[in-house]
């Protein structure tokens, strides 16, 4: 559920008149992100999305992201594209919190999966990751394989109430991945969205009208999103690895853009990397979250399942 | 804060699948509305709001609120119009609640009153009010005098912590409001919204563009929603009545529906109840609300000022 800022319709009308977008005709609080407050603008000349960056964003950063958004949308990815006021500005400040409007992008999450839908995904990764060719700014991945040790230290042993054992077998799982982890010159980097789950992806008459909520995107091994992509949608009911899902994932990426032999050697080991990444956040919320928040928390053990499984497999 | 049920997108569109008003292109759970979820949707046809009735609402009531609307909505009101389904059913089941869908009405909720928009809230009032003509079925309002002094003593003395003294004044304008309150034949009645406060009202270019919201209406004195109003609209950071936007509810609705006397010898009156109902209402949300819970606690000594002003008035 989503954090909101109240906004009063005379603070956005006024906020309307320094762009070149039309005159308020409604907006809506929408319940859509965790992080960021959200509203769904209507103007005279269309929608717009208006999201009012709340918290865990370091504002630092929201150039990087807009910027990001900018050349994909500008390279034909169905991305939302921040728009700018009259003095070319996209990064503004409403509500005493960092505000950017971008276009509105039609379409609906899918939540009962198929490998129609996976193939299209597999498709719109490849793509989007083809039009982040020539941004050349970096952002290193917060949450990469350095991350991941820090992260299981300060969560103790308070996994092993959730499941016995658990901080033992994940320190284990955690040792052999970082081993096995791709040296940073061993494979393909590039910008990555790292958090494509099926409610960041809209889709229309069976086709992806538009890839959202770009806040984790950083610089990273291209193959490591299609990694991130594995683990959130080929598992059936959270649970059962589905064969034909990955294939069809697998398939709709490359018929945009070919895995090299590198990328297909390491996908097991990403996968299983991409497995304890959700793993540990969702351990680590689970165990600062309390029971009865706002939030409603994610449960961990589903990626400690995915794990188990890429660790399993000799390739993907 | 809404609640929220989730909604699958697959769902919808199975549900939309009933109704002949096009396939569904976006959707999107807005933050509206604390007792209902609400989603706004957009489908080939055009913008509609569904609807889930979560809680407060009784299920059985909901034809009747259902029935007003399609009422007001076919004499010209602007208002929200439930839509039926290819059988001619409006209240349907969805995700195991009643559900329905109504037509979407453009214009944002003022926040920063003044009398122009006061004129322009009263005339919409008295145009309510006519338009209501006609449609017999009635709802008593469960929320009318003989409700307050049951709702004051189910807040024992717990308003004391809030105020000093606060339960016996409210008890002794009680008694006073109570013995001065009309006989039920004395006053015109009628449908009544019963909760025309600004985030009810949208407006567009200065004109009511749409009232929302009918789940507290019933049938009572036309007044009584007037005294309502001049409560809601009139009272400027919650505190400081400004009689001129008073003198603008009062000039608007007369341009449409000019009082008769026995109403405006009332009207005193039914304000200081009006001013008791939303303080009763918002004491016992205060004392039964746990201070950090999601829905934001409305300060009930707002409506002790009130009715203090309007215990001094001796016309409106």
């Amino acid at each position: 559920m989503a954090v909101y800022t109240e906004l009063a319709a005379e603070t956005l009308e006024a906020f309307l008149g320094t762009y070149e977008i039309g005159t308020l005709v409604s907006f809506h609080g929408i319940a859509e992100g965790v992080e960021n407050s959200n509203f769904l603008l209507r103007t005279t000349e269309g929608d717009f999305i208006l999201t009012l960056f709340e918290r865990r964003v370091n504002a630092a950063e929201l150039p990087w992201f807009l910027g990001l958004m900018q050349h994909l949308a500008g390279r034909g990815l169905n991305c939302p594209l921040p728009v700018s006021d009259r003095s070319g500005t996209a990064l503004r400040i409403l509500a005493d919190r960092p505000a950017a409007i971008t276009t509105f992008l039609p379409g609906v999450s899918a939540t009962q999966l198929d490998a129609g839908l996976c193939l299209e995904l597999g498709k719109a990764l490849a793509t989007l990751h083809l039009a982040g060719e020539g941004y050349e700014a970096v952002r290193p991945n917060a949450l990469s394989a350095s991350a991941w040790g820090p992260l299981l230290d300060s969560c103790g042993e308070s996994g092993d109430a959730l499941a016995p054992g658990l901080t033992a077998e994940v320190r284990a799982a955690l040792q052999k991945i970082e081993a096995a982890w791709p040296a940073v010159d061993e494979l393909p980097r590039g910008q990555i969205h790292a958090d494509l789950f099926p409610d960041n992806v809209f889709f229309q008459n069976g086709q992806v009208s538009g890839l959202i909520d770009f806040y984790f995107a950083c610089t990273d091994f291209l193959a490591y999103d299609l990694a991130i992509c594995l683990n959130a949608w080929c598992f059936r009911n959270e649970k059962t690895f589905e064969p034909s899902f990955a294939a069809a994932v697998l398939q709709g990426y490359q018929s945009i853009r070919p895995l090299c032999e590198a990328e297909k050697s390491a996908l097991p080991v990403l996968c299983q990397g991409a497995a304890i990444r959700f793993l540990l956040t969702r351990l680590y919320d689970w165990i600062n979250t309390p029971a009865d928040a706002l939030v409603t928390r994610k449960d961990p053990l589903a990626y400690l399942l995915r794990l188990r499984h890429f660790a399993d497999m000799k390739h993907v």
